[in-house]
């Protein structure tokens, strides 16, 4: 019998396993997807979804489900510290968890239980045709290439069964955690930042207390320990307390504690308030520190990502915020290359982009708590911080606590200049790259904006409109529809040359889209939105070129109006830094991050551009004689 | 064997019966609700929720269910007239739907099939504990008042098996449609107020076509009939087509079509554009005029209500959501009544209140239809009605778009004074009533407001914050938290009072709310919020009086921002009129209509004043010598 054959093998289903997995599925992948426990998370473990990660979920048309479980909304932080004269605790400071300074639609963090996210996750696995094996381990893998198009061998076991398999895969995915197995056997070694490591009591309960900000994320620092406090749905509240650090003279990495003696630790904490439980749902406790794993593929082909990759401190409620970030990262490249778009070697950015990234977070981690450690800040630092006051750029506290509100709302996330993000100082030949006054940071997620869909002037989140579906992005901002006419119809008619980025890679002729397609009718690669800086009235779609057509339901008016550009008549172009009658051309990578930006000329100029951007990485040759003959 | 007894039996699962079925249903009443279909509505019928509707729905916590089917949301209506020289129609004009003039946070109409819509009640009524008994049809009924407490019988049957059952209930409600048994059986007549009747032909289907606004509702009039397109969920559009009209002079109210009739009829109507049907999932022909019931009730314990009670033209779009409005105002008023909170002659406004605002719809709809039929609006006169231009507030038309606006938009409902709805001129001995300044019209919806809650910061709708649970709702704007200390505390020191309203009709001891209750701490009738003009940290909730303290989940901070009073500091305070400093109480309607507004005084005034407006149609007495002597 030959061995069964798969597209990718994906080890664990936690959120970074869940994610790759939901992506390739729907991208027409076949996914063996496996997990070692008999049935999802139930209670407790990660909870915590930043602003941009539900941007990320709202992409992948999860949002709408996981609201339904009327998760809590943490807004803000209240600081806590000791009363003088052991009066017990009181409030020293209340912060906006995500400032008006932050450009998203969701500033807040959604507190929901790990078991309730990985259910919406697994219901559109399973739509898109692919089932969680459980329970079910991993027991070898070798990339031994006996089969060129499946080079590596897999061999699970069943665990109810022990009845092992053997497949093969032309790759292999590592989620399963912070012991992966898969990482062990590939003898990739974890660096551990933050050399101190602590134990966690961590307990999920519906309480009664008279402590009056037990709906608000709180940092309480007594007398008699430490406890942070975390809202949940459902009346819960969630405390952690640090029960160990390894600073401790007696310190011990496997010290336990019963529930009722975390119960009485906080208890003291709490006064002068008190505080009793109805019921407990989750009881943990726990040892971590700060980790990095020193590499995150070896060959290309086995990869890991999430826990397996990086552990954190909970106080960041950075870990499954990360592990989506990291699983986003790599679906749509395996797609690049799978897909025949990409050549093979885009797949190292994976842990260059996504090491970068997790590198950042620990020495920010690390920075931040030493600044705080070392003195509390102003008034007029804080304020500054939160725009109450004249901001000061210079001061150190300010700076840290708007990079700090920028990482923990996951907008930190700035990919570094390589071949799928073109800064100003990419030696590009087109000069057309990234005009003057462009605002959007190539490698930074792309701005929010509300703009008027003209089909059926829909106020819709521009941001949003194409879904995660693995396809670059281009927005053309096309200015004023009376000025950029023959632009419009040069882009059109370079598009459609033979050797054009978007000809070359467009569906063959018996994989044509369903007339109803919206956002995929040419290629499985390109998705185009058209913005116009006009009213919606003076958008005719029938007049526009044919490629545009095509996109009936992505043609915009940016008309608006925008809190962080209030005086302009459209907000996007303004946004973007375009300006409004000429517009230009925002390239965005499939994961939402800013690829590069273009003039939008009349000529071929700016489907040039696009060429060499894409001539970078395409598996085929783009642009040249051959594309020029055909006009 | 004793007959069984319910609250209310109600014939009729479509919108209205479902409607207040759920309401009692979660109010804790023991609810018979039978349907004669086998299954619920599969496609077609109504199916337009208007503005003030999506807010009512979501009241009840049905919106995000609605949402989950991605119906089409209509932002604009276009239309569409004959050229000349018989080449096709173009277009004419385009028109919001719902104008930025009208307050609400959903400017469009939600298109979605009454299937659905149906099913999204029917899971939340099944939650409530009751199930809609089918195929069962009502026999008869009589109001025999052989028991006193359930005097009326009705006869049931099961129409599968046919065996017929006699239950005894304290109302029955009529929910049947257009041809109400109940009605008949009543002898109540008809009245139709326009006499002319059409024959209407309505198909659903998915179209391919290069028709440009085929994603907008468009009122489509050309050499060969008129057509009214409405875009659908899933890529589907419903083409109402006029057939025939009582005016032709071969008029035959039972005029059939058949479906290609139907569509030979679109396509040339469409001309210059294609049209071709890739499937239908509906298609009905129908006679129907505008009528209205001469009663809605003669016994007051026999009701019918939507379209049992009124029928509209599809045109107007207001068939569901007056059948909403029609069962969430009788359900409340049993709600009262049977909670032995209010007289039972209250029971008479349902019809009063009800009837008025379907005679204003007919009304209205003549009066607007004439209008266009004489002229056509001038570039001027839309851009003044629009607010694009100085409105002209004299000029007919503007008026009359404005006000139709208002009746589409579903805010045209106001009630007029009664003991429910005190507006200026009703002679309260309370000099306190309806302070100067005050904005808000007693009798309409409360406006919307974003609001921060204090307790946890996060910025909540505050007109949503109360749920449809039946109870009044306090609005206590308490102004500024240094200048109304003493009056919150008087405030709270009368409520206390016994024979306050408020203590009156709170809960008994043994029925005393759960410690996580947020709406209804003391009582099943008052729900309360409690708002202040201050930023949020101002705010500290455990320096508040008792009662507030109960309502620690509805305690708000009006310093967010609207765009109705963009320079207010404290928004939702200037949209009610009232002083940001002083604050004053805004009685709701369960039904979240004003009742009444009340100055917020030191001393008992506020409170004595609140007795007059409850003791007006309470069940017990209500303030004087008793409550004043416990001060």
């Amino acid at each position: 019998m030959p061995q069964e054959t798969y597209d990718i093998v994906i080890v664990g289903a936690g959120p970074v396993g869940l994610l790759l997995s939901l992506c390739l599925s729907r991208w027409g992948y076949k996914v063996k997807h496996i997990d070692n426990r008999p049935v999802p998370t139930k209670t407790g473990r990660a909870d915590g979804i930043q602003p941009r990660s539900m941007e990320i979920l709202r992409n992948l048309g999860l949002k709408r489900s996981l609201m339904a479980y009327e998760p809590a909304k943490v807004y803000n932080v209240a600081f806590w510290d000791p009363l003088p004269d052991g009066k017990g605790i009181g409030r020293t400071g209340n912060w906006p968890s995500c400032p008006d300074f932050i450009d998203t639609r969701y500033p807040f963090t959604t507190l929901l239980h790990q078991g309730k996210i990985e259910r919406v996750f697994l219901e559109e696995i399973e739509k898109a045709g692919t089932v969680v094996e459980r329970p079910s381990t991993i027991v070898d893998f070798k990339n031994n290439g006996k089969d060129a198009e499946f080079p590596v061998e897999v061999e699970l076991k069943d665990i109810d069964t022990n009845v092992c398999t053997t497949v093969r895969t032309k790759y292999l995915f590592g989620g399963e955690g912070a012991r992966s197995l898969i990482r062990e056997r590939l003898n990739i070694g974890i660096r551990h930042k933050d050399p101190i490591a602590h134990v966690w009591g961590v307990m999920d309960g519906v309480v009664r207390t008279n402590f009056p900000d037990i709906k608000t994320k709180c940092t309480i620092h007594s007398d008699h320990g430490s406890i942070m406090v975390i809202p949940r749905e459902d009346d819960m509240v969630r405390l952690y307390v640090q029960l160990a650090s390894s600073t401790d003279k007696d310190w011990n990495p496997r010290m336990t504690a019963t529930v009722d003696q975390v119960k009485e630790a906080a208890v003291k904490v709490f006064k002068p308030f008190d505080i009793t439980w109805d019921r407990i749902e989750w009881y943990s406790v726990y040892p971590i520190g700060q980790g990095i794993s020193e590499k995150y593929t070896l060959d290309h082909r086995v990869f890991i990502g999430g826990d397996a990759c990086h552990t954190h401190s909970p106080k960041a409620g950075q870990g499954m915020n990360t592990a989506f970030h990291d699983a986003l990262n790599l679906a749509w490249k395996i797609h690049l290359v799978e897909g025949g778009m990409a050549k093979r070697d885009i797949l190292t950015t994976y842990e260059s982009e996504r090491k970068m990234i997790a590198e950042n977070l620990l020495d920010f981690d690390a920075k931040y708590a030493k600044l705080f450690s070392t003195r509390i800040p102003s008034v007029g630092e804080v304020d500054s911080a939160l725009g109450r006051a004249k901001s000061d750029e210079t001061n150190e506290f300010v700076k840290a606590f708007k990079s700090a509100c920028e990482f923990t709302s996951g907008y930190g996330v700035a990919y570094k200049p390589n071949i799928f993000t073109w800064s100003p100082a990419h030696p590009a030949k087109s000069p057309l790259f990234h005009p003057k006054g462009v605002k959007v940071v190539p490698g930074r997620a792309l701005p929010t904006c509300t703009v008027t869909r003209v089909l059926d002037f829909n106020r819709v989140a521009l941001e949003q409109e194409i879904p995660t579906n693995g396809s670059f992005r281009f927005f053309v901002l096309a200015g004023d529809v009376n000025k950029t006419k023959t632009a419009l119809a040069d882009f059109n008619a370079n598009l459609q040359k033979s050797r054009s980025f978007y000809s070359t890679y467009s569906r063959p002729a018996d994989q044509a889209a369903s007339y109803f397609e919206r956002h995929n009718p040419h290629s499985r690669f390109f998705s185009l939105c058209l913005i116009f800086a006009n009213q919606k009235e003076e958008v005719e779609i029938s007049a526009l070129p044919s490629t545009f057509q095509a996109y009936s339901h992505h043609i915009y008016a940016d008309d608006r109006s925008d809190r962080f550009v209030p005086d302009a008549l459209a907000p996007f172009h303004a946004k973007v830094g375009l300006d409004a009658e000429r517009g230009g051309v925002v390239v965005v990578r499939p994961d939402g991050h800013v690829a590069c930006v273009v003039e939008l000329v009349e000529g071929s100029g700016t489907v040039d551009a696009l060429n060499e951007f894409f001539g970078s990485f395409s598996e085929k040759p783009l642009g040249g004689e051959a594309g020029q003959s055909r006009l």
